[in-house]
């Protein structure tokens, strides 16, 4: 029976080729392992796989007796829902510290830098191991989203050496502009329903026992959005309803003018206008600079319920 | 202010050892980092710090407002009890993920090895720094310490080849015999109060709930514990009620013969007997084999209060 890698619920780039980079070196190491996912994949990495010829991993949300590696994530509300029934033999993470605990000894290679790739490729050098061409290229695109081409408060020089090393191997000149090609992909939202949109890139955090759901997107121009900025505004709405969520936030983010506008529905908005030293108007407000969820939007909200 | 790195309550050497090694490497890279401790020193780590010639770190028990490593635990209960007002820069250990988490991404480098010094010796590598001779005598000490001089179920070939390397810097010939010296210094308990015997070595857990104190001691020969068995058998019964404990729990281990007896004090003795598959005698067990809290003692309990 293989180990599975999984990344967190509705998985980004990030989560899937790490969970292929991940099994591919365990897999070499004499550990047999595979990819696996939570969710339904973005149209972004949709991109990145078929650009380096990969299948989509298997869709397996049970690990009820299984071993598994936890990847870009460590929060149990993002992870399996039956982890508790699992082994997690590790985790490979640049996000806060979460939630999920063990009952025996693991490896947790976590770090504070732009993507969780870039640990992974940390992992390759360890040990020793060569990273065939196409996992490069995936693990190159992976930093390159999460690292918003390096424009994130997130990204740091490790981030940076780490495209450049991954870009020789995958024989990429210009990983800029094969970056900005997929930003124009997952700027893409014509013909999506809204939900769909919603839920693209979006995150439930346990907030000192308050469930906050945050979403965001991000495109090159916020302009997109003007026709349908309202119906994204009222799903959003639904989704808290639905889900007993405290909030719900999206983050619009423009990549080119580096900064986000939230829209947010919440039981007590004042935490969120405490959190971020704003003022909402009717739900929404622009914040200069605002690129990153993790580290620009989730540590001051969680201090503001921490707080309360 | 400088950072600090500090491990858990009742220090051990791995725990001392681990932050002097971490301090060094962090200043080292330009982060004035200081090591401190939550508790008295055993007399085992005191001869390492003699042996070696360094200071007993600063006992510092509140961090509120400080930032710090965390080395050779993750557990709440285990840590600085002012942890939530503190910032976590990272997290160097070797046991099960705990329950610490925070709101901001950090450094973890957990690894399923037999001491935290086996760890720290990777960062060295990982940033090319060069190890002093006495900071390497004193992780490979404690090395030995944690893995009992390589018998323990924990030790892995990480932790026998740190040793050789670590040996070679500080120019020591014989680390087996140097640990041998170390455990016999472990050994002699005259004269010591049963509470200071029962604390020398305890670590508290939160298990499903349930507050369980597990104690240990590793001595070259069990007998020496024949005349005052009975006394720390009802220390520990006190120690119990005094902290609310559901059970608490000493493991006499016998580094020569390679087992421990178990004396057990227990709201519910039927969970420990379900955890080893063992009848307590009188709340003693004898079981062959058992060397290690971490691995061979925790995890089986931890398992039985889940499944309650
Ligand atoms: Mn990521
Ligand atoms: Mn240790």
């Amino acid at each position: 029976m293989p180990n599975y890698v999984v990344g967190h619920k509705v998985p980004d780039s990030d989560s899937i080729c790490s969970a292929i980079a991940l099994s591919y070196l365990k897999t070499t190491l004499g550990e047999p392992t595979v990819p696996a996912r939570l969710g339904e994949l973005s149209p972004e990495t949709k991109f990145i796989l078929e650009r380096f010829g990969f299948e989509e991993p298997e869709l397996k949300l049970s690990y009820a007796g299984e071993s598994l590696y936890i990847v870009d994530h460590s929060d149990r509300v993002q992870g399996p829902d039956d982890i508790d029934d699992a082994t997690i033999l590790g985790i490979i993470d640049h996000h806060k510290l979460g939630d999920i605990t063990t009952s025996a000894p693991l490896e947790c290679w976590i770090r504070p830098v732009g993507c969780t790739n870039t640990i992974i490729k940390m992992m390759y050098d360890f040990h020793d191991v060569e990273i065939p061409k196409d996992i490069a290229g995936a693990m190159m695109c992976a930093i390159l989203s999460d690292t918003v081409i390096f424009k994130s408060p997130t990204c740091t020089t490790a981030d940076i050496k780490c495209v450049e090393a991954l870009a020789e191997i995958a024989g990429i000149d210009d990983p800029k502009e094969l970056g900005m090609e997929m930003f124009k992909v997952k700027s893409a939202v014509e013909d999506t329903p809204m939900r769909d949109l919603v839920l693209r890139d979006f995150k439930d955090f346990n907030m000192n026992g308050n469930l906050v759901g945050i979403g965001q997107l991000e495109v090159v121009d916020l302009a997109i959005f003007d026709s349908f900025k309202d119906d994204l505004h009222a799903d959003l709405k639904a989704l808290r309803e639905e889900g007993n969520r405290h909030s719900t936030i999206l983050l619009l983010t423009d990549i080119m003018k580096e900064g986000s506008e939230l829209l947010v529905v919440s039981e007590d908005e004042s935490v969120i206008e405490k959190a971020y030293d704003v003022k909402l108007d009717n739900g929404r407000v622009w914040i200069d600079g605002i690129m990153s969820r993790k580290k620009q939007v989730v540590p001051p909200l969680q201090d503001a319920f921490g707080a309360k």
